[in-house]
């Protein structure tokens, strides 16, 4: 703790003890009361504070665990087969880091889920698999490995598998601890069959060239994106393209954000996500902002530290940066990129005027390792 | 809880434990994984569920210990003298109710505080007193009873009262349960004292007639109101007007906003606050609706009835209903008027999509008292 | 001409006319085209150029001629019984200045308009009278000197002065040649009278405190301002509260906008106003900029210097000062206040991206007459 | 004219010529006014009315002419060596329709303009030729054939062909007659030559993913797109793609609009664009609205009835419909898709809140060729 930190001076509270005082508390208390200054420190800290710690975990340990879980239940008995990812520190809200949840999700070829919505926003990643599909609000859409597709707020939605597929696995993000935090969550099971009220894949056929969209615009009046898929085969060239005539950030790489066709914003009102491409011997320099992170490796190899420890991922595994919290980014190949896809609370942090960041000066801006 | 919420339905988890899947959640928990069909029912409730309970603070009993305080602890060494008010279910995150924070604030004549700044928005209403003021941004503003007054996100702020004033009793709403939830909270005290940068009472001056604002509306780059203070002389007359011809609301009676004149928002990105006049012998009908609200009762007697239980109330209690509670507003006078100030998390509710209300059917629309 | 405006240099139109020349031109033209080269010049102007010229109308002058319509035709005859003010250049689109139309209306005790639409919007600002009244759209508005009031775009309106009223006059404001420019206007008569939805002043008692809006504001959608009339008496009064606190604008004194309280922007989506006060011996500095501006002396007396030219004016006198027209106001009074009206295309310049301004360097910013 | 629009009835100006009257209106002229009731009915016309014919330019007819003054006159000579497409009744103002200008510009391999901006924006529709480019504001970008390349307001921007390219035909679209009536144009020349501040094709390698745009937004704060090159490449499949599941629009086929892709707007502030494409076989229903139209054919064959009169066009034709007149475009072709490029005034139209529309009822929605 820094000195321009310490308690001990004007503006913050510097109460002692009496028994004047404790007797006092104790008739506050009996009233559903306190005084302020018995907790105004701890509720005002210097600095943004996080409840959660980075973790990361290793595709190949949760690999055969999540497998193993077809066998176990079916998505009938299950609702849905998911293995979650916990943070040490946010067991009691089932939260991977600050309030996203994120878990791993496996279907095998002609399973399919029955339809439910919540209030809370969804949205996926594709880790493996072949002839997956979700459908959203009666639009099926087909999904790939790197596929980055969304089930906003209040949407109808399932999952499956072709019969003809190959077993999906999937990394599923919510923002349910958030919503529930809020005490605005809610829960239906659609009765019957969700109908498919669109062509196969009608949403990301219809919006898929930058800067070409209906021209009725009046149509779309939902808050989110009506582009629920971000292909892989389309976002990866894009990277290539953008790193030949764009500056690498120093931090991020080449950081391109998933948006909103229609606002330029995220492409749901809680969440937001974005894909890093780390250059080829990338060794990205620390900052630290507000907002929670989940990660996935979706290409190559590499290190992040995070306030001070390092975590080594490759390809498939998943690891969280928890708000304020020092990180940087390094690929640890020479000749190849490497792709780290992330999700967030951005949306939630910016939209109430929360974000703020700090880049680290010493050291050359890069951390030492603890 | 109603058949169609049961959860031994298709949609829903329905796993039974067996030995087999008892050992496979150690292996989860391991490597900070679980299941999700073992928390999913809990995490994804079938309504809004709020962690908090409806609670009433009558002004009679805290009055005396709010003026106590000012014997037993100088503005210097409590930082801010204030009694706060925590809901039974919301100790641990010293919140009235949801995620906001309510206290009571003596100041005496000739006090001030030291200025500060935080992430975390306040507010204020006024409660007792004669010149009390509040300096926002280098801005000083004079403050009257039932005066609404606003110190948003990151401006430096201090308050006091002037020499030749009476003691001053206002309400303090932060939403810093809310700020320090998302990890984002903030402190910074002013080394000295903050400059007078602005004319006495310049924002309410300025903004002072609806529909007419400075022409040259580029200065203003704020997310918040510009207009710092909505004085009761002037809200008042205002909702005696509107009640002339508006239609009064079921549910709130004439129901105004606060808003920020230069968006037609809220008066902040995070807390929104509003007045509403029950007209003499006003019954209110009961809904309930996501978001968590703190009320103080600025003029009258009355009573609400919150998820079945009745809270009387007269000038100066302050009470709270918490996320999808049932409400139902009643003012006990047949020939005055009662006027209810209310701030709330609205801001954040709508910004994220998760606002959604229903009106309660049974008993022409009135619940029973338990 | 200043010299770097010169036509005779690089990127500008530089072809001498040749026999060969001639007749491609000719042959162009018969095929509906032309050579821009030989008319670059002439569109592509180094600066922005006005069709219009500063006039003033006095309202001595005028005020019997206008009275005297009232003897010569029936509002059932006339539609509306106005005498418009023409611009010497712009008599072939009727426009006062720029695309702006305005003309002085009068009504007798007892008589009132049949109700019309258009696609236009217009407003009005009171001159003379008492107990006049528009209705906008179902909604009845009693009119008193010095106030403003809209009737926006496809809104049906009518007016009217009460059998125990005095004769009014108002000044119109409408953007008919704009709206006749744009090839977008159109024309309906009501059928019958237009009923009173709405109890009398519905929308100005509604929205009649700043930062007080009714609590549920999605039943407004229309992208005009719901308040409907700005009162001079509370305009008045908000002007010498902002002149104690604001600075002095060296152009345009106390210079207030006009605006909607929903979004802070102008009050129709085509035409802006706005109300300056000249303190007492107040001598404006001189600028110019784009848009096209029609004013009222609502107070006063003093004079404007528009492109060198002095303008004297008092009390309902009408000007207009042309797009990019070197400008300045000057109150003749060393005690008393002059307050300006105006009416402009501020919401087309600014949303079409077209607003540039400049101030006068020499003479201390002062223009000389000519 | 339907009897319902007739004028001889209440709402309508029916002054009778009287010489009291006559005598009226002298006076009121010496004064710069005038009786409204005199010009009422003509500028409040009952629908909106175009100033405009519709035209078809045949690119047989014109390509010579223009490849022609490649040999008459320099680019330095010129400014732009371009021929104009002129309205036979909008010849005052250079437009093709509306307010807005066309031309067809000429560059031969080798050469270059000079770097000018103005206040008015600009586009291109490249018809023919090889390694022709722009430079907008430091951008330099490559074109091809029936790409859409936007110069906005304000940019700088000079255009050329590569040495080893071929002669560069291609469409322009400017607001300089929308510009110039609002009074708001202006020009300048840049000195010497414009710096590439950029790598080469910056923007649509940034821009090049539906969906997919930099992290940081707050980077760009421009009122236009900042992806200023809409490729055929991209566009041309994603029409096929959107044909595969999109309803075909009976009036406009598969309708696409250029849109920004960090609000989902228009382009630019005062002119918008499209492209449509016809299916095989389609034979598009008539319907009319405000706002004027300028079209170029990128592929196929076909014709529109325009107010009754029919226009065939092929590839690289141009026509024009105005504002609020009827029209139906027709693919000739059984076999093959055609392509329409248009742009526009949207914008204006849209943002003044003057857009209205009405479709054919009568035979079938086809209008009857007179």
């Amino acid at each position: 703790m820094e000195d321009k930190y310490s308690d001990d001076q004007i503006g913050r509270a510097r109460v002692k003890d009496t028994p004047e005082l404790e007797a006092y508390y104790k008739e506050l208390e009996a009233l559903g009361a306190g005084a302020l200054w018995t907790v105004a420190n701890d509720i005002e800290p210097w600095e943004p504070k996080s409840n959660s710690v980075p973790m990361l975990w290793k595709y190949e340990d949760l690999r055969e665990l999540v497998l193993k879980s077809s066998e176990l239940v079916t998505p009938e008995q299950a609702g849905r087969r998911v293995v979650y990812l916990v943070n040490d520190k946010r067991k009691d809200v089932s939260a991977a880091v600050g309030w996203l949840y994120t878990g791993i999700q496996v279907t095998r070829p002609s399973e399919s889920t029955s339809a439910h919505r919540h209030r809370a926003s969804a949205l996926r990643f594709i880790m493996e698999g072949n002839k997956g599909y979700t459908v959203v609000d009666g639009n099926k859409i087909m999904l790939e490995v790197n596929d980055f597709v969304i089930t906003p707020n209040s949407t109808w939605h399932e999952h499956g598998v072709e019969e003809d597929g190959a077993t999906c696995i999937w990394q599923d993000g919510l923002d349910i601890p958030l919503v529930n935090a809020l005490e605005a969550n809610d829960y239906a099971v659609y009765d019957g069959k969700q109908p498919l009220d669109y062509p196969l894949n009608y949403s990301p056929m219809t919006y898929n060239c930058a800067g070409l969209i209906p021209a009725d615009t009046t149509t779309w009046t939902k808050p989110y994106s009506p582009l629920f898929k971000f292909s892989w085969s389309k976002v990866y060239p894009a990277l290539l393209e953008a790193q030949k005539v764009t500056e690498v950030n120093p931090f991020d790489g080449i950081f391109m954000k998933y948006s909103n066709p229609l606002t330029g914003g995220h492409v749901m009102q809680t969440m937001g996500a974005a894909m890093q491409l780390l250059p080829a011997g990338f060794k990205g320099k620390a900052h630290k902002h507000t907002g929670s992170f989940v990660y996935q490796c979706a290409k190559g190899k590499g290190f992040s530290i995070i306030n001070g420890k390092r975590f080594d991922w490759k390809e498939r595994d998943i690891f969280c940066i928890p708000s304020w919290a020092w990180h940087e980014h390094h690929n640890l190949s020479d000749t190849e990129d490497a792709c780290l896809f992330q999700f967030n609370d951005l949306p939630v942090i910016e939209s109430l005027g929360l974000y703020q960041s700090r880049e680290l000066e010493e050291n050359n801006g890069h951390q030492i390792i603890k």
